[in-house]
């Protein structure tokens, strides 16, 4: 397969200027049905009077409910797409002010850490809801252990049918609203490069870099995150990450590459970035990073209904091979993003699944030289008929955080 | 029942000096049999020739191996207390160094996030070991949804029972290594205490304080932690935790409260702290802290083997009442701590397991007055005959970090 990107030796492509747009309005994305709109169709399709769903990313999937520390909660979506939410009794008035949901339900006491068993308050009072009780066949997913079986018990007289299949395939599709989550938490990640750039200088320390970096993400969400990642410099980024090399107290060197790949969780919903920080000049890292760039562009110009994301590896793993005699490729292409980090569709050869648009995934081509250096660089796209739309420009305009500059070539003549 | 601690009005109990110790020396903590001679004890009991346990905390009680972003793994338990950990195979080598397993066991094949089945690897390699191959009976337990069921049918010529409940029992009392890895967290957590302290000036944030408190632990880490928390300040203070008020943007001013609940993970075991600290002086505040501070020690000093989590919430509970009438206590009074940062024992209504030494609980009253503020404070111990023996006096000398100056009166005078 001919790799139809830079090499290593010239210049990276020229990023595109940012399109100006009207806050709040997306390029390019396209419309499909809502994601309640998909699951009521699947309830009629599949003859179910409601869908009850357990656990936190179902009800913030189905609810936009979610909550640092909440108690368990499930939702309930009639085949009218109304929607019941159920939440502790202390959550439920921030409940009623942010969620998506018609009507907020409370169960159990008043108080946190008193009831070892919130599921016997939880699953009594879903099974009492009107919707529920008046239901002959429901659908069900759950992400808490045991709530299922439970539910069954509780809901004894009503065909109980499996809903899980039915929402990993709708999840797949993100929403307005979702790419918007998504986008907010990518922003995140973006503000916490910029601050990696900032801190990558001769002497300071992996984990300090990293914490520079979370604290600028931290402090930009104005609310706690989740916030996981690799930050790895010098040889140990050839390392790739964390179940073999983590961030430490190691010192960074001029002429040193810094691989940071950063992932932050807003109100449920996860960015993923990663980036190549040159510390002082590091041309060799540089050169790395910007045909990494290229291989990027030419994956992402490929996120196309229809596409498959094992022809994406391929092609992805070729260039590399191509581009970098001698450098090692050890890991995936990409990954779907979401309620989760590293979802489905994934850029790797056992992914068949064709693309759809308003699929989410993260490209993230790599080169790892052991002994010497590592490389590697990821953003996130929105599949479309047109390719992949780089999320922050799909939101350039709406108030999200800018591209911040990011150029590795900055502290070269520094 | 007659409250035997300080009221409000009176000074705190002069806090004992932290005794000297030769270097990893504890104090007063009882030795028991190790968790794998408890878990081979059982084995016997229950006539099973090994254990097979699926998931990160199993691995991490049984074999001591811990990594961030770990791929999925097993640890097999032979009746003799020979442990085989499996790991992905990028994992064997520092499984190899950093475990306490008599051998480590690769499955699966080179590179990061290729295969989306990884159980479908592992669990052939688990069932084909020798000690599982040639036992007849095993107990299993699992973290992971599916293992169990999946190992089932590679192990079916064995018969298998549950291991899942004695395991439970086993963790609820602490080795003294595990004593060590809770007190290396609890010390994270009180260095980010320090910070938060140095932080609560008029005019910061309730989210920068946070954020000084994770980045001085994790600095102090000198590696990735994972940092939970509630911090919320003045009248915020009062809405107790997560669920229902978040740390955000809130500027806190003088003569106003912080308090911070911080939780901190290292090398998969948790600490766990909260202090209330006074903004610029506040009295009322600096009172409440005082006496729930007393009503803490008192506590502790019940800790010991068969005293129950009934009866010790009942004490609590009717000392704060007595002691701030109109103040509301809407949570537990502590819980057990470890490989979980809120597990058994709970300190509730509810709890009537008789404790044992070498539990380790984490202590925490704590009092709100609607629109006006909160308080609260939290130690951990362990279990002993002669009471609860606080973690860091336990490894008074041992290179933890030492108690940081808290003393909340520090500020009145500034």
């Amino acid at each position: 397969m001919r790799c139809s990107t830079h090499p290593a030796t010239s210049a990276p492509p020229p990023r595109p200027p940012p399109t100006r747009r009207p806050k709040g309005e997306m390029s390019a994305i396209p419309l499909h049905p809502t994601r309640i709109e998909r699951l009521t169709a699947w309830l009629g399709e599949a003859r179910l009077d409601c869908a009850v769903v357990f656990g936190a990313d179902h009800v913030n999937h189905l609810a936009g409910y979610s909550r640092y520390f909440g108690g368990p909660a499930a939702v309930v979506v009639g085949d009218d797409g109304s929607r019941t939410l159920v939440v502790a009794l202390d959550e439920a008035p921030i409940a009623t002010e942010i969620s998506s949901a018609d009507e907020v339900v409370p169960y159990g006491v008043r108080g946190f850490g008193l009831d070892l068993d919130p599921l016997g308050s939880l699953i009594p009072v879903v099974a009492g809801l009107d919707v529920v009780a008046t239901s002959h066949r429901i659908g069900v997913a759950s992400e808490l252990p045991g709530a299922e079986e439970r539910f069954a018990l509780a809901a004894a007289s009503a065909e109980l049918a499996s809903a899980a299949g039915a929402l990993a395939r709708i999840r797949l599709r993100k929403d307005a609203d979702e790419l918007e989550r998504i986008a907010a938490a990518y922003g995140l990640c973006w503000t916490a490069q910029a601050a990696v750039a900032e801190a990558s200088v001769p002497g300071a320390t992996e984990i300090g870099i990293f914490s520079a970096g979370e604290a600028a993400a931290t402090l930009a969400a104005g609310t706690p995150i989740e916030f996981v990642g690799d930050l790895l410099s010098g040889p140990n980024a050839a390392e790739v990450c964390g179940p073999i090399r983590i961030p430490g107290t190691r010192p960074v060197a001029a002429g040193e590459g810094v691989v940071a790949d950063l992932v932050a969780r807003l109100n449920g919903y996860w960015g993923d970035t990663a980036e190549t920080h040159p510390v002082s000049g590091a041309p060799e890292v540089v050169a790395a990073r910007e045909a990494l760039y290229g291989i990027l562009k030419a994956t992402a110009a490929k996120l196309v209904p229809g596409a498959t994301g094992r022809d994406l590896f391929a092609e992805l793993n070729a260039c590399i091979r191509e581009t970098f005699p001698g450098g090692e490729f050890p890991h995936h292409g990409g990954h779907g993003v979401g309620l989760g980090s590293f979802e489905d569709p994934h850029v790797i050869p056992a992914d068949e699944t064709p693309l759809e648009a308003g699929m989410v995934l993260a490209i993230e081509p790599g080169v790892y030289f052991p002994g010497r250096y590592g490389a590697r660089v990821e953003e996130i796209f929105v599949v479309t008929e047109g390719g992949g739309v780089e999320l922050r420009e799909a939101f350039a305009g709406s108030g999200l955080p800018a591209r911040p500059d990011l150029d590795p070539s900055r502290s070269v003549d520094a």
